[in-house]
């Protein structure tokens, strides 16, 4: 019989739908799959779409799949929800999107909840899109429910992020002010069938004209706009986004964000590291005591924190 | 002759000058004397002040100073700019304060700016108010110039925050509601003498009564109309701090902001020298080797991060 990871490599959903488990249970095993699957992939393009609730974005994601679909893509989804410690409500989310494109073998959707941490969340994610990528699936999207900083860290594991928004969401256009523009490639609104869809199109293209990082890329985000009523904008959607791919590679753009995210995802696991081996060589009494002495001011900070690494075992200078 | 921490125990001006220069530059002798500081501190109430760009903060500021002034308090200042590398600007604005405020002994203002990263900014803006407070200044004042998360972060440090809001700055309110509100104590609304001004505090109003958050505590975060050309409300605003103080200790929530903060800080020193060991362990070069044979898929990032692990003397589980 195969191991776990021959059976992803080969294609066996049950395998992948094994490891995402693992890897969301963050099972030590996990990591050495992981390091094995890690050269098998890096061939997907890896998309992001976000929006706030109610902008559309689980319709958007169906119909996209769809558009996907009939290009020949064979389709992942990892649907993300920082907000909620259960995934119950994005489960039910996924049944019923599971019911739509129910049967189809080249289709993976997959939720997965905020367990802790923030970084535990996002290290999760990049984990099962490294395991789907492995397992052969090109694009892989990446859904998140809102557009807080969460949302944000998630999506830096995109190539490309979509931007959803509704007509009529006035704080939306706000949220895009105070951050998500800085990582939007492509936006599209959705429900152009909807009155104010116009203006809100409008609104969009003003607050992009108005960016001061405009001039800074040779790629124009652009607007696109669908309606999942009229069934219509989701093959120009799956098209800018080939676009917005074809670009990062020619531009070089490609290889500096996977630098950079190589770059973090090492950061990360070495903090990851250190917080396990403080909790390993820490009590939570001693914590508890150590951080009294210090507001009793019997102790420092800076001597604890000392102490603290010497106990880890780090090398200090 | 005695030492700068003696000196300015003693309450040495020059002394904590250049303490705060130390601490900004990063020297390592200020961790020494630090050290040394933080058993005379932690007696002051640390007020944090922030709000957008235009909303009135330094002019508020130097009246609140003035207030407390009025009630023999003994005033510091640190005005923290995340958003600009230089202290330029701040300082031009310490100057004009410094004129109006020059020649008091117990006044203490000093800007401080971003040099590198919004974690170092923290920790130097924990240890210039840990400085200030040993050398007696109470209460210190920390004031920012934004409302992103950068200045969220600086504003931990504060045991009360006052957020002061403009009349007529709609983004205000929507900046408010995405995130400023979790750490907003008091409200401030400046210039109520412009038009609109009682329609934003009706806006906040209406904004509090909606906070989800409301019935967990017992503290009802105050709207205070200031008007700085009238010079009135900041009696009213210095009372609600002294109020807001007293309401910390009473309920006990100070110690768990104290433990909280600590907590922060420990993490913080510890993954500080985390960093600087790996800096030191991983030239630049081999650092970009290492990224450039990840993407290759010739190493995994688990294994290089298990690597880099022991090279800085990490235990591993």
């Amino acid at each position: 019989m195969q191991n776990i990871v021959e059976r992803l490599l080969n294609g066996d959903r049950r395998a992948l739908a094994r490891m995402v488990t693992l890897i969301e249970s963050e099972a030590p095993v996990a990591t050495r799959y992981l390091a094995q699957l890690h050269q098998h992939a890096g061939k997907a393009h890896i998309i992001g779409i976000t929006g706030s609730p109610g902008a559309g974005k689980s319709t958007l994601v169906s119909r996209l799949v769809r558009e996907l679909r009939k290009r020949e893509k064979k389709v992942a989804v990892v649907a993300v929800d920082p907000t909620s410690p259960f995934s119950g409500g994005a489960i039910l989310g996924d049944r019923i999107r599971m019911l739509e494109l129910s049967g189809d073998p080249n289709v993976f959707i997959r939720s997965m909840a905020s367990r802790g941490s923030l970084g535990g969340l996002s290290a999760s994610t990049r984990d099962v899109v490294r395991a789907m990528d492995a397992a052969g699936y090109d694009p892989i999207i990446i859904e998140t429910v809102g557009t807080g900083q969460a949302e944000v860290e998630v999506m830096r594991t995109a190539q490309s992020v979509v931007v959803v928004v509704a007509p009529g969401m006035g704080d939306d256009i706000q949220a895009i002010k105070a951050g998500i523009l800085e990582i939007a490639d492509i936006f599209a609104v959705s429900k152009m069938d909807k009155p104010g869809a116009q203006q809100t199109v409008a609104e969009l293209a003003m607050l992009l004209s108005l960016d001061p990082n405009r001039k800074k890329s040779s790629w124009r985000i652009p607007i696109v706009k669908t309606s999942a009523l009229k069934e219509s904008g989701l093959d120009e959607l799956a098209d800018r986004l080939q676009e917005h791919r074809t670009f990062l590679h020619e531009s070089g753009m490609m290889e500096t964000r996977e630098q950079r995210q190589v770059q973090s995802e090492l950061r990360a696991l070495i903090l990851q590291a250190v917080s396990h081996a403080l909790t390993e060589a820490v009590s939570e009494d001693e914590w508890s005591s150590l951080i009294d002495k210090i507001i009793r001011r019997e102790r420092d900070p800076y001597s604890v924190a000392r102490e603290l690494e010497a106990r880890i075992g780090l090398q200090q200078s």
